[in-house]
């Protein structure tokens, strides 16, 4: 695997790929990798000649109450795991390299955030946008790979690509599960062992939602109290929110006729837990995005 | 000339030449061409294997008090001039093409755009950075072509390609003059016989400006009042501004002890006029970009 650190030699010998006829899979990660991470690299793996995974902890995309300098940093797992992967090159740039100096165009976005778990995190994905739209320009992928856990994130980056013409595919990339339906995250070791047997109900609240829309449900309002009460007779957690949107414009409802999310996110004692499934206005899973 | 109007087609045309190795130079523009445009073309064609121009009037760049409906096109006019400087694809795509859905994501310039002509038209260089995006993620142009008779766009041009780390290489190109020194405008023909007389006592004052700090002075200031001193004793125009900033960050300095721009303009009773020069910290003229 070949790690490279500034922008110059990314951009060149990116050319130089493509030159030859390669095509480019491209996994962007904030590193300190996990299960979900190395599924999108292996689907990147299985359908392009080239393999570019990024590592950087995007300065832009923390808030002001959000720890930018402890977010987690494994260098060695995470380099281990990308080998493991056959990823083919690292793109691992410093801070300084990416932004050498304070952006003086700005990228805000106006739709698809103020919901879900963008409405607490303002300016979140301003800040994906900018570093994604940076990398994009750096590493020229063909296809770019997000996992559907943070479906919001998808939706954002399906704006991004389509309001500026990418000519780049999205492949979102199904939420990697526990054999009980638990959405793996790093942040299910936090769960007491009470809670941990809990926790697949949130996915089970999931399926109930969307087996009222197969069965002919048409409210959104319906089946997101159909959820909420799932989760609070099977937990103890705290409901932060159960929302059912379209998608991917992540807009409210009046009948479930078209592609929708249903998402929640429940707070435990020292585990904050997010899942969602997408599904067609019958009610059967779809593909994310066409 | 190959007449492209769809974006589809536009990417899958550039794929295919740059596949061949072809280098790509590209001219934007909103059409009701001039010779300033020629030379663009020109300087294109020079430098690059495929010439692409492109028309197209961006209703995201004009001001509530702009009048978009009203800018003036002259399609067989322009199809001829771009013939005559041997482009070789014109894109020309509908309004519906560009923008078929309100942008979700914006891009919002914060610096470089509260000064000279941008001050009174709030968010027209959003509007310009958000089509150029667009288009260079259309055209994927090696080089790019702007005239630095817009000298605030080139700079605002300049932050794009910096920050968001596109790999193309800006060519600023030459403000073309009339024999007098006049800038060449197609505002021009608005002026009286009386007021053309004067005009070119523009780029005197310009030229004074500029002797003054090739002899040695230092503080904007005293090259600003002596511009201005010049413009109102040598034409009936009203000064809108004369400024002498650093360039390309088009800042105000205390010192003139880096490149700048000295810009003014002047309003007429039926042409507004604008003219610039950039000089390095000797005076000596500088090329705009490095």
């Amino acid at each position: 695997m070949n790690i490279i650190t500034t922008i110059q030699e990314m951009k060149e010998t990116v050319a130089k790929l493509k030159k030859d006829g390669n095509t480019i899979g491209f996994v962007p990660t904030m590193g300190y990798l996990h299960e979900g991470h190395r599924k999108l690299m292996a689907e990147a793996r299985q359908e392009n000649d080239v393999v570019v995974a990024s590592i950087f902890v995007n300065p832009l995309q923390f808030g002001p109450n959000e720890d930018y300098d402890r977010y987690p940093r494994d260098e060695d797992h995470d380099q281990k795991a990308i080998k493991e992967e056959k990823v083919d090159i690292l793109f691992y740039p410093h801070v300084n390299e990416m932004y050498p100096k304070e952006q003086t165009i700005q990228m805000i976005v106006q739709r698809r955030v103020n919901v879900l778990c963008g409405k607490s995190r303002e300016g979140h994905f301003d800040g994906v946008v900018t570093v994604l739209t940076k990398l994009f320009n750096i590493v020229h992928p063909d296809r770019i790979y997000f996992g559907m856990k943070d479906a919001q994130q998808v939706a954002v980056v399906d704006a991004l690509l389509e309001d500026y013409n990418f000519s780049i595919t999205l492949r979102p990339v199904d939420t990697v599960r526990e054999a009980d339906g638990l959405a793996k995250s790093s942040r299910n070791v936090n769960l007491s062992s009470q809670e941990r047997k809990e926790a697949p109900n949130i996915y089970q609240a999931l399926e109930t939602g969307k087996k009222l829309v197969e069965q002919g449900e048409m409210d959104p309002e319906v089946v997101i109290e159909e959820v909420s009460r799932f989760i609070r007779e099977h937990t103890h957690g705290k409901i932060d929110y159960v929302d059912c949107l379209s998608y991917p414009e992540l807009e409210k409802v009046e009948t479930i006729n078209r592609q929708m999310i249903l998402a929640v996110a429940v707070q435990f004692e020292h585990a904050r837990l997010i899942d969602n499934i997408v599904f067609s206005s019958n009610g059967q899973p779809s593909t994310a995005i066409v």
